[in-house]
């Protein structure tokens, strides 16, 4: 049997059963390293030719977007950056310049949350390719996991979605939005190829969480199923990243949790520009399942994502709550569309 | 300009001006996370062909391999294994049962140690990757670095070295030691194929150190120059692993503690049967610049050594002593050889 009869998703089934099954499972594995502290940590392995490529993405932004995507990962799970270190295979033939840009790239992202490079490894490969750690502390009653959420919950996008699939769209097809003024055209790339990881958005969060006026009175049965590394989260709260995209991270954090959701089509922060670049429906499907816009979705009590969204600005937005009942509906408050279930489908299969 | 005109030492100078200079250079990473304790953390890359192959080692061993590399890094910075991540690049014609294997073999050599796998990574590559990131917890005082040594220092082995680089020689040539018993023939390629971490050796070292009658007075001006972190280390020891060689290892600590030394050829441990498989000077080679047995390089104040080497047994011996000149010589107190220069020689250049 080969990998490409089960798939990446099949050789992560076999492969969890040789990790302890209450850690795997969130976008950071957490690692409890005293009473009230754990450590959250988030490996990415990124193959020239397969998740980057010279032909969109230089090795300036190629960095940036690796070291990116971890420390979005840190952010999901509400912890703060500590540290990464990097694994570098090189062919004899890469160009020195090349690597040296792609450790500018990452650096660039890591200085902008005071996050060091703190070592690696560097080997002889002949396929470039690059491993990060990130690793972050998080306090235990502040972890954020994917299996904390309950029904009447909203669910908020902390941003826009679907730019970074538009931004690469432009990279790959030079006849694509041609009719985009110039300024439209390169923040489109630039949210494909710089984008930015949401750690801004814990402070606010925590502020939320902590004031009294603000918080829900707490729930019984307690709030918590039991969060990353078996530890209940006290906390009204639930969520991951978009990387995978927004229909994926919905889908995540419902089957995690055990709840359903209605999300309202209408609601889904998209770019305006959107409508100068193509129909409504690849609109929607590029919010949906592009990915790697790396905002935050978050799932908590109605009040405190209304202030939430308030507090964050920008597109921020509710775009649905969750159900008792389990399906997870795309729904249109403005009666277009009919109800459709949301799902998986347009997701990325790697193998 | 390419990396193979630079060779990955070049490489690895340019790419350290991207790290804190005082964090790199050790085996493990070492970052503060309260004031009492650091995280050890060390990243190694393998890529088919490269670091493994299934002509000398199957994936089972190749799995524990990498995972005991891993482990003795953080034995040589005195740190307690929490957890790993594993980032695994496979192609779609990998065999499942081939990546099941190496994950029996890193998980059977990590519950040796009570390190779980915590999560990681699977993508898709033409070239089978392993990227392994272990880190473990370090008490600040507790911290092994290599710029610690004195002059006037024992260094102590702790076990026979070129076991694992006859063990190779055994596999990859089918005429080599055709002479010697199954069951050393057998104990030389496990040496290769399950070197084993030496973190058992490090609470054997915080007993010396803490016991009053052993401890040196404390010197002045003070021991350390800084430990990794800019933390001054307190502990009269320093070290590292004999992964690159035991050669590389003296030279390595006595670089980073402006030291010298001089090695006693006749006190390196080797294997007992290397009598009977070879030259003096074949033994004495693979010994130095064999690699990858896995074993410390301690160097510490004499008393402490002797009772190091006699508490751990087995083959465990003070090689030689540290300088203040700082040329390190390979002397031979039974007076066959003329002294020499001890160098780095016959090392392992990647490019």
């Amino acid at each position: 049997m080969q990998v490409k009869d089960i798939g990446e998703q099949g050789l992560l089934r076999i492969l969890q059963k040789f990790c302890p099954a209450e850690i795997v499972g969130d976008d950071c594995a957490v690692v409890p390293t005293n009473p009230n502290q754990s450590l959250a940590i988030t490996t990415d392995m990124l193959v020239d030719g397969v998740h980057f490529s010279d032909r969109t993405t230089g090795p300036y932004y190629a960095g940036w977007r690796a070291a990116a995507a971890n420390l979005s990962d840190l952010a999901a799970m509400g912890a703060t950056p500590l540290a990464v270190t990097v694994a570098l295979a090189v062919a004899g033939d890469t160009a020195v310049e090349w690597v040296e840009e792609f450790y500018r790239g990452m650096t660039a992202c890591l200085q902008e949350y005071d996050t060091p490079i703190v070592g690696g490894d560097v080997v002889r490969s002949p396929v470039v390719t690059v491993a990060i750690t990130a690793f972050g502390q998080v306090e235990c009653d502040r972890t954020i996991s994917r299996s904390n959420a309950r029904s009447g919950w909203a669910i908020v996008a902390t941003g826009v979605h679907g730019a970074s699939r538009a931004g690469l769209e432009l990279l790959l097809n030079p006849e694509f939005g041609q009719n985009l003024e110039k300024v439209d055209r390169a923040s489109l790339i630039l949210a494909h190829q710089r984008p930015k990881p949401r750690l801004d958005v814990l402070p606010v969060v925590w502020e939320i969480l902590a004031s009294e006026g603000a918080m829900e009175p707490p729930l019984s049965p307690p709030l918590a199923k039991g969060g990353p590394g078996g530890v209940p989260s006290p906390i009204a709260i639930a969520g991951m990243d978009s990387s995978d995209g927004l229909a994926d991270a919905i889908i995540q954090i419902c089957r995690a949790s055990g709840v359903g959701a209605k999300v309202d089509r209408t609601k889904i922060p998209i770019p305006d520009i959107f409508s100068e670049i193509g129909s409504p429906e690849q609109a929607l499907d590029w919010a949906l399942y592009g990915g790697e816009d790396f905002e935050l979705v978050l799932f908590l009590p109605i009040t405190n994502a209304q202030l939430l969204v308030e507090r964050i600005g920008n597109a921020a937005a509710i775009v649905g709550i969750t159900t008792e009942s389990i399906d997870i509906w795309l729904t249109d408050s403005t009666g277009v569309y009919p109800d459709a279930i949301l799902k998986l489908d347009r997701g990325f299969q790697h193998f």
